[in-house]
């Protein structure tokens, strides 16, 4: 192959910053790679392989030559730049959730679904970070026995939200230590040492956008509509690192062995769940892995044919930056980009 | 009715310090409280209706008189101090698992089974603080519309575990803030800016005790064996106030309006349901209330018949102490306490 130009919008964010990192660590033979952020980040500069990248625009310029734009921003700022990127002849693979349901937009997880990956789409759209892990840990039971029902409840960490969220849950955190009041700085209640049932806007049947997406890219990413969700998305006081509570109902018995088998086997999944030795997946063992962690495998006593599962992952790996990197390599291996030319 | 003689057993841990509060502020008519708690603290003072109180060994003399035992304390403790209670012809309220499950221990929540209380028994048993919103929230419900299943996720306060484990993740949260590296204080891991699905020891069948006591004590309060429940417990990093996540479906159609009028008009419950003023129970919002506060209430789109709500309650107030004090009115009420002698 040729080396790559991969242009990276939301370059200072809290994934696009691990995004380069990753990129730089990983062995792409690269030819160029831009940097863009907003007006304020403009002239700034970042390391990139031991060279000094500079901040800039994301306009039409910035995308000159790339065969991968990888965007992580707001879903609003997407729309408006993705185009500027595919009139330049890049691939777009999106971070945000403003292309991903639309049906000329494959929604990869590269272990679940890396045939969607074909060549013909401009635009390649990353899953919200809870979808990831419940996908990956739901993809290779399914296809040993069908799912009929999942609820699933998560345990999100506020980097999900960005680095202010971040900074934002440290202040609130060591305001309470010092019993100090203070406003909520980052969403309308405070997070330090609370929990909040809300994540993202609500919709009018009283389930949240990110509720709604879980469930709707679950089906998308399996190719299953069939399958019936439903979900509660929380924030709760974590720097990084997901959780989730899944309850998944089959259409044939399977035991917990069974599914240890087949997770265990299932490439990017590590099965966390010996209770002897108190070994099961928590946020701050998901922190800087790129693995899904997978615990607490129990039959569902409330259900014929259920399971109940623990999936831990850190968001902005798996659930965001590591995923767009493995789409890339999978695009190079199936020759989509970087094709000599001939 | 003639003041009562109260012993408090355990008046020095978080529950049972809260109770000695409450109790000081009720308008219950008292003759004598008597302090007791472990080795360690024997000798100590607490203040209680602005008299000072030594505390005292719990042996029998501790509990000469006394109409009321509420003892707060690990269970296999309680097993050892509950009979003398008993053998000077106290009643005994017992906080802990020891007796929960017994055929002849009522288990108490007053709004919900107060016909338990009959003045046949000697121990009356606390609920977990997981169950009494649970339960709560549920049983209004289930008056109107049988319940057939419910699945629950917990975010559970570090106050569950006592005082220690509060300044534990208070030290944890320091360590963390200050980049300093410190062994897990409180629980087998790190709790600190930390999610932990484990609460209690591991059975065999996968299950928590904890969430094998939210399952069996919900059924015996509801005196409804037939309803199928699974659950997941989970350690949050919160000081006070658990939440859970709770799925129900129900023998026939019920829209989220008709169980928003059954809670609100069912006592001891505080709707919290505004999505369009971001109005939602959370951790902190229930921590101080007497209340079980609950929001969220939508359709379960991934099943016929279902609801999801969520709920939140201060563990320490209605999930234990409150609780407690309700106990005794109930029996007081009920003319099965501080009779006057004939």
């Amino acid at each position: 192959m040729r080396p790559l130009n991969i242009t990276v919008v939301g370059a200072t964010g809290a994934v696009g910053s691990l995004f380069l990192k990753l990129l730089g660590d990983s062995t792409l033979p690269l030819a160029s790679v831009n940097v863009c952020a907003s007006q304020s980040s403009v002239g700034k500069t970042v390391q990139f392989r031991g060279k000094t990248l500079k901040i800039q625009l994301a306009d039409e310029l910035a995308f000159r030559d790339s065969d991968v734009a990888f965007i992580s921003v707001d879903a609003s700022v997407s729309k408006e730049i993705a185009p500027l990127a595919i009139a330049q002849g890049a691939v777009v693979l999106d971070d945000s959730s403003a292309f991903r349901m639309n049906s000329d937009v494959p929604l990869v997880v590269p272990e679940v679904n890396a045939e969607d990956l074909n060549g013909i789409h401009k635009i390649i759209a990353i899953p919200n970070c809870v979808t990831v892990p419940l996908v990956m840990a739901l993809h290779p039971l399914h296809k040993e026995n069908p799912i009929k029902r999942v609820i699933v409840d998560t345990y999100q960490s506020v980097s999900g939200s960005g680095k202010k969220a971040m900074d934002g849950l440290i202040s609130e955190t060591a305001a309470v230590l010092e019993d100090r009041l203070i406003d909520p700085l980052v969403y309308p209640h405070r997070i330090g040492f609370n929990v909040i049932p809300h994540v993202e806007n609500f919709l009018d049947n009283g389930y949240s956008h990110e509720e709604n997406k879980i469930i709707h890219e679950t089906k998308k990413i399996m190719h299953s509509p069939e399958i019936y969700i439903s979900a509660t998305c929380v924030r709760v006081p974590v720097m990084i690192g997901h959780c989730e509570s899944v309850h998944v109902q089959f259409n044939d018995p399977i035991t917990p062995d069974r599914a240890r088998e087949l997770l265990e086997s299932f490439q990017g999944i590590r099965v966390v769940d010996d209770l002897e030795l108190l070994q099961y997946p928590t946020a701050v063992m998901a922190s800087g892995s790129d693995d899904v962690l997978v615990g607490r495998i129990r039959q569902d006593i409330s259900v014929e044919n259920g399971l109940v599962l623990w999936l831990a992952i850190d968001n902005l790996r798996k659930g965001a930056a590591t995923n767009a990197l493995q789409i890339i390599n999978c695009l190079v291996e199936k020759n989509l980009i970087g094709k000599e030319s001939t």
